[in-house]
């Protein structure tokens, strides 16, 4: 068993784009990421392509071979769905196909289209991602399970308002020399304070956008990457992912997120590292509490600990455990389908010293990518880690 | 590498059932699954789920943790669309998954709940497995697309309407013992002439229904089998993925089907046997040109010649290459996502004589499953043989 490499990543600006259609995104991520692996389109042997409100917000279902057409591909393609979490679902079982000798050469991405149908269709098509008969129609939306998730947090372990509003600065802060973020704004902790509540304890600055965006990249085996001579030097040493009940009333927990636990459980053993050997992470941060659920999950922090970070300095990019130095899904953007493999592009760049934010991190070789669908019954965790030839 | 085993297999009745959720049916589907393969739902290390049309007809994504905890499992899940062909897609990254060791008991399976929102709705919702832009905005169904298709064989290749109906006949009849069949009723060829027509050459007989239904199968690696002693007669050995451009305005052909080609090219390949092997098969019947198209396009006929295979007694029951046993899409039904793991069920139960078609196919140890999304711009193969301890 060996670890694939990433041989070249590419993506879209996030940002508000209705008048471009996901395929015109799709292609303009995956030609640049086929052009940064020096990768011809023929050589690729199948797409791993994650979308989740295709089928609202464009009345297009069956996207993944329509997506393989628009970068070029002759290959088969399938879809991935798991929520925001899908092409985290993708990453996965393309590690899986090129570890085991099945493929060479995937590529693998997102795309999604949100903008366009407007903030109230957009709000309503995310909801599907949780339980339709048992939440939705009783009115839940996200920003109102994470809502509850937060109370319940407070509840719990403590905590206060202050403390996510520290997390949304640390995050537009960091997504500040980002060219493809949505937000490339600093805000104060007043700022956040003082946005409008969406769902108590929950205002404007601690939700992510809705985001339009696509990204790829390519994966190759590291027999492919060692015969061609490919300039690589990351490849994705752990997978994992957890599932857990649909809905928040059937859980054991509301400030504890056990797709993650075991998701990451998985990861830090499939790579042979343990939570201490990361040293920079990605984690989804749809809403501000939902960076600390994960880092939590992911045994970054023990319960309780990890509410105040942010405030404590120990997750901005100064600090010992850099968090979201991509900006994180909060100022980056969330094109839902796009953001797990969005996370390891921005991984892989930080580890190749080609980021804005790649100075923050000099020296590291250890990488971990959190994608969640939903209020996480679904979680994927990836270990991406520098590899010296 | 070693070839999984299909420990136990499980379904719905296929055909109307608007008042049952799609968690409902699956969890009767893969409660079934696992009881007959004996196996404990907490042994179950992932789950692999097809469905295509959830978002637009349950108001439901991210669909695979829902059904994993409809079942009792305690596994990731993932879902896999690729329009008709989405749980084909899940047998064919199961496949791999535990022919690398990475797991070694998964839960495949799929379901769709169409009928409960009406077949205006349901045809504007399989619509979306075509091209929106080019395609369906310009009114094209699938109806339509598919008496294309059938049209430009007639003329390339001749053939005719009476042809078409043969291959209705043969499935309505090899339908009618199946208690699972959505139609368990015979027709004769003038019944399926004088049906109205619905996209001319295509008649009513000359489609599937639309279907609720979930079908559910326990797969097993090698190792797992032997070492628990399980009995399992059947393995996938093989599995094939094509792809193809989205809009039939964009390929090649409209007379052939070059997903299907790739597919079984690889699908043969993998198992290490060629077309005459096969001793029987389901195919992909959502309109019986569609069952012309994929025996050419499997390599079981030349262009040209299939159309006349049911017309000349080859492909009924009594002939020497049964297709589509079950009754096919065309009589047992086609709930979308369910549809690929449906074929694999039947193959399963003919190969271990427990089918009530069982005894047509007698003696036969090679049988291949062909599911294919939209008009093919999706298809996948699988190969099952007959294993003998």
């Amino acid at each position: 068993m060996t670890d694939p490499r990433v041989a070249g990543v590419g993506l879209t600006h996030f940002g508000k784009h209705p008048e471009r259609t996901g395929r015109a995104m799709f292609a303009e991520a995956g030609l640049a990421a086929l052009d940064d692996a020096g990768i011809d389109p023929d050589d690729v042997e199948a797409l791993f392509y994650g979308n989740f409100m295709g089928e609202l917000a464009e009345h297009q279902g069956h996207q993944a071979p329509l997506m393989a057409e628009a970068v070029g591909l002759d290959a088969p393609a399938t879809r991935y769905e798991s929520a925001c979490a899908s092409s985290g679902a993708a990453i996965r079982d393309a590690v899986f196909r090129l570890r085991s000798g099945e493929a060479d050469v995937v590529l693998v991405g997102g795309s999604e289209r949100m903008t366009n149908i407007g903030t109230a269709a957009a709000t309503d098509a995310l909801s599907i991602a949780a339980d339709d008969l048992y939440e939705v129609r009783a009115g839940m939306t996200f920003p109102g399970a994470y809502a509850l998730m937060a109370r319940a947090y407070f509840e719990k372990y403590g905590g206060s308002k202050e403390d996510l509003a520290e997390i949304a600065v640390k995050n537009h802060e960091h997504a500040l020399p980002n060219e493809y973020a949505q937000m490339q704004q600093a805000i104060t902790a007043e700022d956040a304070l003082d946005a409008p509540t969406i769902a108590d304890p929950l205002g404007l600055y601690d939700s992510c956008p809705i985001t339009d965006g696509a990204t790829a990249a390519v994966l190759v085996s590291e027999e492919y990457a060692a015969e061609n001579d490919l300039d690589t030097s990351v490849a994705v040493t752990g997978t994992g992912q957890g599932g857990d009940k649909m809905a928040l009333h059937d859980r054991q927990y509301f400030a504890r997120t056990p797709a993650t636990e075991d998701a990451a459980d998985e990861a830090y053993d499939d790579a042979g590292i343990g939570p201490d050997a990361v040293d920079f992470l990605e984690v989804h941060d749809c809403f501000t509490i939902a960076e600390v659920l994960a880092l939590e999950g992911l045994g970054l922090y023990e319960p309780g600990e990890a509410i105040g970070a942010a405030t404590r300095g120990e997750t901005t990019r100064e600090g010992e455990l850099p968090v979201n130095l991509s900006g994180g899904l909060k100022a980056k953007g969330h094109p839902v389908g796009a953001t797990g493999v969005a996370q390891l592009i921005s991984l892989t760049k930080l580890l190749e010293g080609r980021h804005p934010r790649a100075e923050d991190v000099e020296g590291a070789t250890t990488a971990l990518a959190h994608n969640a669908g939903g209020t996480v019954a679904s979680a994927t965790v990836h270990v991406l880690q520098e590899v010296v030839e």
